[in-house]
């Protein structure tokens, strides 16, 4: 072993990724059973990729079984990026195997989109693709969706990802005894997931959709996910109920998770005093209604009508969830100037969402602030607040860097986006809809009309890596480039 | 007097602006001299704004004069904003009472332009404009540059503008032995920016430039302002040797000027000991090496003429100069989008030029570097360092905090743009060069060899705030509208 090169005992870690491929391998039973169902032959592709997936998982566990399965936080970066690969690589089999005739390349894509919930697709054909397909993407999306929650709860805080400290629990540094809370918090939130789930597919079918169109959706909506089972998205239904129940549904899925738990437990106010959850109605309404008025205004639309477009489009762009029901590139040159921005913006901490998201803003709107002040007396002592309680310097600095590393990450891949070939609105425009996990971009090859298929093969993997950076919220990937991460 | 509102007292502040006037009102007979001597008509309109200025600089001196000139921070904060704009204001009046025809709008864009040295212009047909007015336009600029020098040096640091404090020099904290340290430095600073243009202006003459054109080009290129006498910019010149000494000049514009001096006291290797000259030749150097490959391999253009046109253009957008000497929106989607984000790059601190700047990137980088080992060490104790030295939580903060408010401003300006009516290609490099005061734009508008005059009257309005807010550091201007400040 070469001098300063550590030993990180990768066992524990790929014992844990093999059981994650086993679990998916079960995951495809569900697709293959559906399309036996509709007797598709596409039953033995899900089989296949089962397959696969549960040999090479089940010999991960086996060859790396051990008895005491304790984890340090070096091993926990690589555990959650590589699980996040492993996933990913075995998500796309189905893909790749199945009569869509697409490469690897594209089923990595799809498949990446699908599990870090951007929605992105590549697929040209979703109505008539086969149905163990489309519940395969949507099933992809649901699993990223509560499976980025369970992160953000239990391992972001602890190893301290952009400013995710905030939301540390108490105990949660007293390992033993923080592990059965965390396992209760975990079952208690995958329940409300299911049930939310349930809810909004009944919804959806109650509105109009069949009882397929009305699952796959609810997955992607609770997921903010944003796959569709139609190639015209939620447009494809045209129903003012659909796009109300749908808006609904992202943003439940961009509030904090564990506040619903709370208000379940008795605390009846307690999503509505978060500060967080404040800032983010208050910015979504703001922009929706300022939308509207300028949509109406300049495209003499009824005000109604633009509100229902601007709040339903706005709230899919913002969540990152990346549903459409119109094509909001047509609407002018000011609404894709607004649509671009409000990409990065994100939900709250604890939801499926991506981008930014809302605490950080906060953040960053109370150092501002703080250093407003600072430059008026020099010598006063002022105090970052979050939710009533002082910001410690190590969440300011923590969430500070992580707005320049994500706006550094998206100018790098915006600019070798660019030396693929691709246009200026494209690039920009893909690069934030990867590193802020959405789905569309704008312009006219990716914008909500159009699809990613055409890309070169290059712009496909470079924004798929972006996507897994945003998805781990930059910092967990980042870490494994720096030399020193390796080193003793 | 309203409760809760302290009175701050304007006469010192009305005085300098006053000063301030009556020196441009004196700088206007420069160009009322050269007019005359070319026989323009136009001379009678600079000695008219000359009357005016002296006439409003007067009243304001005689009205506020006063014992004992001390001025505090809150009025620094309003003299450095006012006087920019005062300035600006007066500085329009020679445009708009020529015979170009231009409307106040049209006049205070280009005099806002020129002062903060971005270089945008709304006039066509430079070639054939009276030399008055060029000149007019370069002196603007040139003024401007040596402005922003002794701002950087003796007012941005003690303000504690977005890191400045970084460079507050020893003493300058005990305003009384300071002064007149503070005074003996701009001296030879200003001696030096004089050398720098004659020496300049030699060589563009040597290279073939009529006097006239040399002055005008010295001057706007150690300034890094970027107005031409010609609607072609340097490319009308088409001369190797033309565009070699410019890339130096605007370089050598884009250096800590306060190392010159130093080289001069006999430090010798003070310029290349400081770290940020070498981060800003690295990564000026990396990009031209690299975009000229590229260049050389997507267009087919020998490498060295690649090499010329891309040094040339990238050391003027990277510097916020603006010159073009091509059109490098044609040369394809990759040239745009790294155009696009160079233009935010910006040079040294004490330079004149403007944007993020050279030393926070370094801030920034040793901040996610330090964030970064913090992940993995959470308990470890590390110290960012800047040039050899500790950085101090304070500078880090603030250089972060102006990052995210640059970006900020960014957002809510292309926005705007947007708004106005602007594609998106054109609003967002629009609020980028105006907020980084580089000068061309992109697109087929406002592009290298496009020009500003078809904005909407509200875009150029919107643009001159933002170059004002780029130029004086975001937070000069920012703090003016928190109502803190307004309040005891």
């Amino acid at each position: 072993m070469p001098r300063g090169v550590s030993l990180i005992d990768f066992r524990p870690i790929l014992f844990i990724v093999g059981i994650l491929l086993c679990t998916l391998s079960v995951g495809m039973f569900i697709p293959a059973l559906v399309d036996l169902y509709y007797g598709q032959s596409d039953w033995i592709v899900f089989s296949a990729a089962s397959f696969v997936s549960l040999f090479v998982g089940g010999a991960l566990i086996m060859m790396n079984r051990m008895d005491n399965l304790k984890i340090n936080s070096r091993q926990a970066f690589i555990l959650t990026t590589l699980s996040w690969v492993v996933l990913t690589a075995a998500s796309a089999l189905p893909f790749a195997f199945s009569d869509l005739d697409m490469s690897y390349t594209d089923a990595f894509f799809e498949a990446m989109s699908g599990i870090s919930t951007t929605g992105s697709t590549v697929i040209v054909g979703l109505d008539t693709a086969p149905p163990g397909i489309l519940l395969w993407r949507a099933l992809l999306q649901w699993l990223g969706g509560i499976g980025i929650i369970v992160m953000a709860i239990a391992v972001m805080p602890m190893l301290r990802v952009g400013g995710m400290q905030l939301f540390r629990m108490e105990n949660s540094d007293k390992s033993d005894k923080a592990f059965p809370r965390a396992t209760q918090i975990a079952m208690g939130i995958a329940m409300l997931y299911l049930s939310f789930t349930a809810l909004w597919a009944i919804l959806l079918w109650w509105a109009g959709m069949t009882p397929f169109d009305a699952i796959a959706h609810a997955m992607t909506t609770i997921a903010t996910g944003g796959f569709s089972t139609k190639d015209a998205s939620v447009g494809h239904f045209d129903s003012a109920a659909i796009d109300v129940i749908i808006t609904m549904g992202m943003a439940t899925g961009a509030l904090p998770f564990i506040l619903y738990l709370q208000m379940l437990r008795g605390q009846g106010n307690a999503l509505f005093r978060d500060s967080q959850v404040r800032w983010f109605l208050t910015i979504a309404v703001s922009i929706i209604v300022g939308l509207a008025f300028w949509h109406s205004e300049t495209n003499g639309v009824p005000f109604l009508t633009a509100l229902r477009f601007t709040s339903f489009n706005i709230v899919s762009v913002m969540t990152g969830t990346g549903y459409a029901t119109t094509d909001y590139g047509l609407w002018g040159p000011f609404a894709v100037t607004v649509f671009f921005f409000v990409m990065f913006v994100g939900g709250c901490a604890g939801s499926t969402t991506c981008g930014v998201k809302i605490f950080r803003l906060q953040v960053l709107y109370e150092i501002a602030k703080i250093q407003l002040s600072h430059m008026l007396r020099p010598h006063g002592v002022f105090i970052a607040y979050y939710n009533r309680k002082p910001l410690s310097e190590d969440v300011t600095e923590s969430v500070l860097s992580f707005f320049f590393l994500f706006v550094f990450c998206f100018v790098v891949l915006a600019a070798a986006l660019g030396a693929m070939g691709l246009d200026f609105i494209t690039a920009v425009s893909s690069a934030g809809t990867a590193i802020a996990n959405v789905g569309p971009g704008l312009g006219p090859i990716v914008g909500p009309s159009g699809n990613f298929a055409t890309l070169p093969d290059g712009a496909k993997w470079l924004m798929s890596i972006g996507m897994l950076i945003g998805r781990l919220e930059v910092f967990t990937v980042l870490v494994l480039l720096f030399p020193a991460f390796w080193r003793d």
